[in-house]
């Protein structure tokens, strides 16, 4: 995946611009609103906004729902909706037709997933551990502890080393983010898969940070269960429904809790009785938001597009090299500034963001920079956990000058210590 | 509530005109933008659109999302939607600012505040009984079902009749609709709260067919949880998110399981231990649908407007006036073509629609009828429970004219037999 392996050591705008002539990817960002004044790296946080997006949204408000109204829900197709971009998602997560469903938010569709592998392993009742990742993105631990403690099952956090080891027979569910939100790590999805399972433990992989950015195989993995959310790389805007895929082996018999009426067999029956759907349909639970689902379907198009240019083989080899020239710019021009990376720097563990890590100041950089509209964010650490510094590269729509942009403007803030100035250093709650 | 009671026996249009001049609520329908060739008789089933929905799902898309991107959720006030639109839906349902918040789907907060009822009933284990309607919506009964299952409990569906003797020291929570999706039927919230604490049960309303419709006080009928949907009379667009309120004497103490980051005390430092907000926040899962949260804060404000004219009292008097002529029509012009009204004729039983049988036809009726752009929908009946012709009466836009017309059109479509076109007997999925 790392045999385009651009030359180290670029070391002027005219090198980087250079790479931008020759990127074969370089149209996709012309499907992009971008605001011109804005270096934006923090798809990871919230992808960008299509170009499509907003006339189809107004086509949604003023056609769909405006005249169609009721009607809408056969003739515009808003009742296939989380099937129909399951379909598409499938595309991007190495899922098959028919596996897939968009709904709800990814904590609640973990709810779920979790529920379900734990009602898999009922027959094997010393299994009594979900294992996860001590770093993992609190909302997937708040899930998993809650749902344990009732079930009186114990919720273990492990560092990424220690859990290989610790997958043995009282393992019921290894529970994981496929690139951690912090420092972009990845894990390798079918290697603790494959353990897990000679361990006879299920797997739930969020995808979270992986769906849109980097090739994943859940089929070829092996996976039970995955998650993710709709908007960050799938740039399908401010909270988009997220989406849930259980594997064909357990999709005639998997139970989850929220059993509601989109999950039903034949929901327009209105039969008292709960009867689930055959396969992921069942993954289903109330009446989906057809506004968000119809902006999400615009950001899966945006993904899609990149198909013929090589899909997200070619995205993924493009992500590598911007976030390896990032993280290469900010060791040559940013060391002198106490300023290091933490992100892996081998491929194979790393996704599409570069964290980088200062003994203090931190926050106060992010801000410095996003008042020079490089639009980062901060994740702060704590005792044994470092501050993080955290910048996203989507392939769609960054070029490789705007790396070179981003850390001139970083050694811009280093340089005139504008970071030390009162207003970056006042905290607000941001995502 | 009917002290302005129309004169009976209206029956030419003229009258009915006339009603509509005298309206003090008619300004309130240039809010909406109707499709002018249709006579929308399913704002129950989906509101219609106001006109300030597609500008504002337009500004944020284009510069919330668009511009703003990440800042939005501080800058654009992203964050506090749940609460900002739990505010203004507090206002309709006779709750208090700070207990009420917008999240995920009617299905999913049932799921929460069922299993929060049954946490506060734990140290009552002799309450091991669900009571609900038979003829409840069946997402209702479905997440129910699914939770008693997996406790042990029994989900005893009752007549609305049976329901008051059978609340006795076995029950732990009576949940109910307070208006009937099918019949309209309405409950005495405050007397079926009564009896059940009075039993020591708790109580969850679903407000879908009343939130926005029918005056509701939470707090003086001492009710402990409610939940309802967003598309109906609140006219937030097609699928809405739902609300979820918990009675002050609940909010301290109250745990749900679906404890997703937006619950947690401090969501943004990103603590791996799930530490419950104070209070109704508690109740938030995952990240909030941000495009269809602003379309529902324009539904919200469409019905908020109607405050300075009589807010919801003043709505229910139209709406009964709008119910009770449309039934009297009906019985006037309709029953030798053996249609006849099911909805309970006294005020206080009836919500704000109309519901309508005949032996059979019912389908094709409402298809044919729907030809003529007069929309209202079917619901199937099974052996014992009648088909039923649904008409709902949103009386933010309907006239009384409306009412003539409609009941206009039937008589047509009986007179002519329009319905027995074999292209009316075709069923598809309607919602």
């Amino acid at each position: 995946m790392s045999t385009t392996r651009p030359p180290r050591a670029l070391t002027t705008r005219e090198q980087f611009a250079a790479l931008d002539a020759a990127d074969p990817l370089a149209p996709l960002r012309q499907l992009f609103d971008l605001p011109p004044e804005v270096l934006y790296l923090d798809g990871n946080s919230l992808g960008p906004l299509p170009k499509a997006t907003a006339n189809r949204v107004q086509q949604a408000v003023r056609d769909e729902w405006g005249r169609g109204l009721i009607t809408s829900w056969n003739h515009a197709g808003w009742i296939d909706l989380p099937r129909r971009l399951g379909d598409k998602l499938a595309r991007l997560v190495g899922a098959a037709p028919g596996e897939l469903v968009v709904a709800d938010s990814t904590s609640v569709n973990l709810f779920k997933v979790l529920s379900a592998a734990l009602a898999l392993q009922r027959e094997a009742p010393q299994r009594r551990v979900i294992i996860s990742e001590r770093s993992n993105f609190p909302t997937d631990l708040y899930i998993a502890q809650t749902l344990a403690a009732s079930r009186g099952l114990e919720l273990r956090l492990l560092s990424a080393e220690q859990i290989p080891a610790a997958l043995d027979e009282t393992v019921a569910v290894l529970m994981l983010t496929h690139v951690n939100y912090r420092t972009g790590a990845m894990h390798d999805m079918a290697a603790l898969t494959q353990a897990a399972h000679a361990a006879g433990a299920l797997t739930i992989w969020d995808l979270c940070h992986s769906a849109g950015a980097v090739p994943v195989e859940l089929n070829a993995s092996g996976a039970d269960f995955a998650i993710g959310c709709g908007y960050k790389y799938l740039n399908g805007g401010p909270g988009a429904p997220a989406f849930v895929w259980v594997h064909a082996r357990h999709a005639a018999r998997f139970e989850q809790p929220l059993a509601g009426w989109m999950g039903h067999a034949a929901p327009f029956q209105f039969d008292p009785t709960y009867r689930p759907a055959p396969g992921i349909t069942r993954a289903l639970c109330g009446t989906p938001p057809v506004l968000s689902m119809v902006a999400l379907e615009c950001g899966l198009d945006t993904v899609l597009a990149a198909e013929p240019l090589g899909g997200l083989r070619a995205l993924r080899e493009k992500s590598l090299a911007l976030t390896r020239c990032f993280a290469d710019l900010v060791d040559a021009r940013c060391a002198p500034h106490g300023i290091s990376v933490i992100s892996p720097r081998a491929d194979v563990q790393r996704g599409s963001q570069v964290c980088l890590t200062r003994a203090d100041g931190g926050y106060a950089i992010v801000q410095a920079l996003i008042a020079r509209g490089v639009i980062g964010d901060f994740r702060g650490g704590e005792p044994g956990v470092p501050d993080i510094l955290r910048f996203g590269f989507t392939p769609l729509t960054l070029r490789y000058v705007d790396v070179f942009d981003a850390v001139e403007h970083l050694v811009q803030v280093m340089d005139h210590e504008e970071w030390r100035a009162p207003r970056f250093n006042q905290r607000q709650a941001v995502t």
